[in-house]
């Protein structure tokens, strides 16, 4: 049996706790080591630590030296549309219309297995060039799309999380499928995909609001039979998604209660969005160990409102929240995109907060958690996405056991005034502590896009090189 | 004497008018000419027209044909701050903290001729690869760098507005000037600079929190003495500074009518931001035929608020509204990029108004022109920023005897999943209708970036060209 393990030399950067906890010294969650080596065996990681103590370690290891670049675990991405790659940032409406007018008709072209394939390349593609190493993604109502999904993850061997969709109303009628058949394929797909290779499966109805009550319930009994799945679906958008979600089950007192009711809300389940969850259903959330997925980039391009990660955090109901960039609806793949969006969001509820524009909304600690700083916000992309995904036993830092994703960061490239912003910051020996790490890191995210995602490595190998200007 | 006469053959796209003047039908305000002659000389615009009728008329012109590209006007920034190229994107505060631990450090450094030499070329540089070709700039309280500022624009022969910044109170006491040194170098200033080729002078009190009602008067003093120069200043960004300009001015009833008191709203004066501004300040400023400079990047990125579009766009008190960038506080440099955040800032806007949220707050049409469809943004961008500065009668068009400066789009561009995108719009052959020309342009906005500007023109001239990759 030939010897898989190779070491890669560099500077890296990850998180051991969240961040959050930390106020005001968020770097003691997070870890530098400007010269470190990490040891990959069969796509895990079998050690990690500083250069000097590692080396002597595994003097036979051949090493990859990446230099110049800080490197990251891969990006996570809680929350994405596989079947929207071509219709992103389509033009004009909120949620609902949107859905009608431009994501259904491109859905349902996904019913055609060479259009699904085709399509698959392209989006894999695109998260790569991203630095994301691990979605959880949306598929459609037909089986064809999460067969080629988890297919082309297979091939990338990429850690995915996917399921097919649910939804017996409100929307063409091409696009439904019903409770039957729905249970049916999921039993299928789930016997075919769920921990074979690093394919997870999530039982999926598309929202409360496009699925009846037989739907959920559908849901639930797979859940039953199937606890080791994963749930994911989406949660108060739009203000009138709200509404008509508080319509069609007027016997739930709000839009989580729905999910309660039907016996999905707890570990392992994430709802996209929650813009509009109340206090209450954040704290909610919280005691179920329930994950909301934050999409500021969709949330802005739909107008759909500002996420208030200030309360999602609050430490005494502190909620899993990952991040998302939900292409289509969000206008980007890159994660990179996603910190800038988040951290836009988190500076309007910050104002919001502070007193200054109403003194009634005064909360000055909510406030301050609203802040995305380098720390919260890569750790977001990182260990704090694993965590709400309950993927941290495999996925977010540089433990050893954990799976060798990671991305190699550029801080330098992008547009025309980004090198000599960074060099404010650290000269050209790069980062000498973590601060300036975090600072450059600042740089990338508030400044940056997938220019600066120079190498993506999943399972110990590099899946993407960015092209040389 | 040399014939500077020379022709750029293309598919082009321009505005003849205000597309807000046409709701549902914002087409007929623009013009494309799907294969297109511009005819430059001594970089202005001699002719413009099909090829096929302007080419027999200048058999002798030498052309460039520009292929699979879309030729718009030169992008018009109308507020962006030359001395904080290095520190945009800084991290963490509202406005007038920011400034203090931030901006005006870095300011200092251009009072020193050197540095803010090697700053002009960074800065002309990333506006020209962001497709940029005039911009209404601040320098600082240094006569140095408003010098360097125009010397540059001179050796790049752009048409610029700009000029030093009076400010005497609230910020580093070698950041001040006094109003005698203000009105001294100011009229020296505009002496050496103002209508010498392309360089306007403006008037710039930075805003008014920070100048005593002196420092106001001598603003007012210099605009009697040169009333063809352009005022240039800031209002109304954040809760905050509203309520400080209500305490420093407690004469005035409000933001506005501090300017009104020392007589600067009127035509030529633009103040950025106008986050906070009131439905009658809005009025004040449509009747005054004053500009506000919308800065979503910056509004967004520091958390000040959502421009109100739909209220400034009015069509019983249009005010003019030329769009910013507002670099360092707006984080890159891209007019592409302001256009996308625009856009969200408006689909937010909309929500708010559509009577989804509060039912007291409807007011449909408001939330319809917030949405900035192609049309709207890109005559933002173009002709809208020329008629909101009052430059018009020189730039924002093809229109014969307007200066040549104009910038050709790669609408396939960008991150990894825009191409397959486009091609739901057009094919390899490009658009043929101008509702195809716009939906791509939508696509640029929406989806793009600086990647997106592959050339850019200055009076006729290529002054910029985007490295293949």
């Amino acid at each position: 049996m030939p010897d898989l393990t190779t070491a890669i030399r560099g500077a890296f950067f990850d998180f051991l706790d969240d961040p959050w906890k930390y106020p005001g010294r968020e770097h003691e969650a997070a870890r530098f080591v400007g010269d470190g080596l990490l040891v990959v065996a069969d796509g895990v990681i079998k050690a990690f630590g500083p250069y000097a103590e590692m080396a002597p370690r595994f003097p036979t290891v051949p090493v990859t030296h990446i230099q110049n670049r800080l490197i990251l675990p891969g990006f996570i991405d809680g929350h994405i549309h596989f079947p929207q790659t071509r219709v992103l940032g389509a033009f004009g409406n909120q949620l609902l219309d949107w859905l009608q007018n431009w994501i259904f008709p491109e859905e349902i072209k996904y019913a055609d297995r060479d259009y699904a394939r085709a399509a698959a390349g392209n989006f894999f593609d695109a998260l790569l060039a991203g630095g994301t190493t691990t979605c959880q993604a949306f598929t459609t109502s037909s089986p064809v799309s999460t067969e080629e999904f988890f297919e082309e993850a297979g091939r990338r061997g990429m850690r995915t999380i996917a399921g097919l969709t649910g939804i017996d109303r409100f929307a063409p009628p091409e696009f439904l499928n019903t409770p039957e058949q729905f249970y049916t394929e999921t039993k299928r797909l789930i016997a075919t995909y769920h921990r074979k290779g690093r394919h997870l499966y999530a039982i999926t109805p598309r929202f409360a609001v496009g699925c009846t009550d037989e739907m959920m319930d559908t849901c639930a009994r797979l859940k039953r039979e199937h606890p080791d799945c994963w749930i994911n679906t989406h949660i108060s958008e739009n203000p009138t998604e709200v509404r008509q979600a508080r319509q069609e089950f007027p016997d739930c007192r709000d839009y989580t209660a729905v999910h309660e009711k039907h016996g999905l809300l707890g570990p392992k389940f994430t709802a996209g969005h929650g813009v509009w969850l109340s206090n209450d259903e954040f704290r909610r959330f919280a005691r179920a160990g329930a994950g909301v997925c934050f999409c500021p980039l969709s949330n802005l391009f739909l107008g759909s409102g500002l996420f208030r990660l200030g309360r999602a955090t609050d430490p005494d109901a502190r909620v899993r929240v990952s991040l998302g960039c939900d292409m289509g609806g969000g206008n980007a793949f890159s994660m990179i995109r996603v910190l800038e969006e988040a951290y836009k969001v988190g500076m309007c509820n910050n104002t919001m907060l502070d007193g200054s524009v109403d003194p009634r909304w005064q909360d000055t600690a909510e406030a301050e958690r609203n802040k995305l700083g380098p720390y919260r916000a890569f750790y977001l992309a990182t260990l704090g996405g694993a965590h709400a995904l309950y993927l941290d036993d495999v996925l977010g830092n540089f433990q050893p056991g954990k799976e060798a994703d990671f991305v190699a960061l550029d801080w330098n490239a992008g547009q025309h005034a980004m090198a000599w912003h960074q060099s404010l910051i650290a000269g050209d020996g790069g980062p000498g502590t973590i601060d300036q790490a975090a600072m450059l890191l600042f740089g990338v995210m508030a400044c940056g896009d997938d220019r600066n995602v120079d190498e993506t490595w999943v399972a110990g190998k590099r899946a993407y090189k960015k092209k040389a200007v």
